[in-house]
């Protein structure tokens, strides 16, 4: 093991501030660790507490007898910096800082947090946190969270990671993907960034076997320069997908009273992300949906999309999106074209969106998607769905998939109750991602064509 | 009865081309009709069959021994110029198409839309479609969809009409509406829109008392003086809220294909919706969710908003949102100021957002909620709320809804799995509603702002 593998592979983890009342951030850290699935040795540390838990507690991590990957610590400010040197005698070697009252309060908060870090250099010890949730590894199922698990998820074991300075936008990441039964490889709330920051964490999941995709949640990027270099490198790996928020001068404000950042002008960093692979997402849940589309699709050789529905309404507004993202409606071969015309029933209409209409049944789908998948100037096939339809079989969700041996994505929208979301997931389960919103849609094509990009140059 | 009256309280419909086979459009229409609330006469018309579901069937809508209000056509287009003839001789008042096959294909199925609106003049009778899925009332339980029952839900009555050329839109927007319990009015999807169109559809809502929000999904706009006029009136009673797709080149060719609508320059119709006192929304989740808002809250008195939070990654942003609709943020008294430092722990940060931090408790939520509704600088109030977040007890969602009081709306964000979807569901079901995204909640925060200001001209 070596540098941030003590995080994720840690044999063993001590809980600074363990603390003996169900519903305190120091217990539920503790339970965590004790009731999920994480198989290696945790001590409690709480000098005033017998047992938590049925563990026994220790005064302090010195008096732990066996030895300690990890420490997290959930501690007033004011008794960090003791516990930290302790940690580096102790031979720790890494160590989650969850506790808040840092550098997002102010200049003496900014002053602990960088002693902290002085400290750490000096032991060799490294620190995420603190202001944070700390870290999940999927595979080991280290979970420093305090956040039980009667109210928050914990996905599968998969590929994507996730890096968030926002410790909400971690929870709800999880728990989407629990949902989606999406996989997460590694995740990481930052917080304050005090030592380990974004770039760190790129360059170790660019090495990780585990890791496909990587999504990221930034107010700010701590060092740019280092950034840019990690992503330029990184990008031809994997795909990097980023949201950063601090755009406007207020929001950029509210940033430095949540995680100390300054964020710097967002055209400058908008436009580094271009040039160094980022592909850069404007909301959370586009965040969350093209990771997911990443990690389930290939990448697209090219930008032009086909699209084939049984309603056109959603395919109009994805047509704007498409040309505002500057990718391309596919023109169809003749030959396409014909052999739509010459198959489909005369209700369809042969255009980008092949439109099936509401009489739309799965063989016409069927004709639809393969004779599209076939035509080489289509790179992308976006189908869309009126499941509550009642010409429509059932069994197309079993026909879509079989599709992907054409190689190309196949993306897939829907929108509705629970008769659709039972058909979205059957489609998810065997591997085709369904959007509700025709842009995210658009969002994830887009995604899939940059990735590509930036994997080639 | 009159007018437009015709199609939502028709005491006797007739479903013409109603079909034997289960699946077929003209089986379905039929079955949401029999099967579903609706307690007028039902007369299928069909020359070649006996009965339908129980149900006598006739030769053409002439054979009918009773009166008839509404007649739902699902035929071939050749076949309705006759039928249309016919339900003028018996002295139907509404007719609904669902068949495709006109304007949306070319000029001769143009041709024959002109032709049925030139014979419903002649008889006084008023047609909705062709192209489309019908028409759907909260109250009376009129039903003219093919999306069968097993496949689609119906909401319950309540003060949201919706209107749109997308049938697809449709089924989404009534089927979320039902599962988050928001009632629908009247729903109609006016596809080609050959007669009726929506400046008659918006002028009709406008004087019905079921209605206290127009939503609306329009590709575009058949005639936009009468739709401006028609909106500087309506926007007076009650909010018009528009989706317009087809702001590009490419996606208003498609909509020409969709619904057979030229969607004209989206700069001059967007900026005319401004002076007509239409709200304008950028996406068809905005759409549905900002109609939502609506029909919840009270209009805000002002641009300000407060926000307050256990997590303030979202807050960030929101704040960037609010910036760039334009909208501001609240700065709060100095009494506000020195109340909530008083009160709250140490741990929470006075700015705005409040941030309460991870260890927020509901007493902090009752504090910051209270304190920023008293101060008058606040219009409108953000509650974000980290549900996961095991300090915070349950009981906060009983908490917020009291607040209604101080009249200035109020609007929650969270996102997650199953608990937080509780917490929600617990939270709407009291009158506050809850966004999954920060940029829908400015959304809803903006359109509350815009109302009132069209409201107050």
């Amino acid at each position: 093991m070596q540098g941030l593998d003590y995080f994720f592979k840690a044999r063993s983890v001590a809980v600074v501030g363990a603390s003996t009342k169900p519903g305190k951030i120091g217990h539920e850290i503790l339970r965590s660790l004790v009731e999920g699935d994480y198989k290696g040795n945790v001590y409690p540390v709480n000098p005033r507490a017998e047992k938590i838990l049925g563990l026994r507690c220790y005064g302090s991590v010195l008096e732990i007898p066996d030895e300690v990957d990890l420490a997290v610590l959930s501690i007033p400010p004011k008794a960090v910096l003791k516990v930290v040197e302790e940690c580096g005698k102790k031979g720790i070697k890494a160590i989650v800082i969850v506790s808040g009252g840092f550098k997002e309060i102010g200049p003496e908060g900014a002053e602990i947090e960088r002693k902290c870090v002085e400290i750490a250099r000096r032991y060799g010890m490294r620190i995420i946190g603190p202001n944070c949730i700390g870290i999940f590894d999927g595979d080991t199922r280290i979970d420093t969270f305090f956040q039980s698990r009667e109210r928050m998820l914990r996905p599968p074991k998969g590929d994507i990671a996730f890096l968030t300075q926002s410790g909400t936008f971690g929870c709800a990441f999880l728990e989407w993907a629990a949902e989606d039964g999406i996989g997460i490889s590694k995740f990481v709330s930052y917080g304050n960034r005090a030592d380990v920051d974004e770039a760190d964490l790129i360059r170790y999941l660019g090495g990780d076997p585990e890791t496909k995709v990587i999504a990221i949640y930034a107010e700010s990027i701590s060092n740019g320069r280092k950034f840019m270099e990690t992503c330029k490198e990184i990008s031809k790996l994997k795909p990097i997908v980023v949201l950063k928020s601090g755009r406007t001068k207020e929001g950029s404000m509210a940033a430095v009273s949540h995680t100390g950042s300054i964020a710097g002008s967002y055209k400058i960093i908008s436009s580094a992300f271009k040039q160094c692979g980022v592909v850069e997402v404007r909301t959370f849940e586009e965040l969350y949906e093209v990771s997911k589309a990443l990690s389930m699709l290939p990448l697209a050789a090219g930008p032009r999309i086909a699209m084939v529905t049984n309603g056109a309404g959603p395919c109009v507004m994805a047509t704007d999106e498409i040309i505002q993202r500057g990718m391309k409606l596919a023109e169809y071969s003749e030959k396409t074209k014909k052999e739509l015309r010459r198959q489909l029933p005369s209700y369809a209409q042969v255009g980008n969106p092949v439109d099936l209409t509401g009489s739309a049944t799965v063989r016409d789908y069927e004709i639809s998607i393969r004779t599209l998948l076939e035509d080489l100037s289509v790179d992308i096939l976006m189908v869309f769905f009126v499941f509550q339809d009642t010409p429509l079989g059932e069994e197309v969700v079993h026909l879509v998939p079989k599709m992907k041996k054409y190689g190309k994505p196949i993306i897939a929208v829907a929108a509705g109750g629970p008769f659709t979301k039972k058909q979205s997931q059957e489609l998810e389960r065997r591997g085709i991602p369904v959007f509700s919103s025709p842009e995210r849609a658009v969002a994830a094509a887009h995604a899939l064509y940059l990735a590509a990009e930036y994997f080639c140059r």
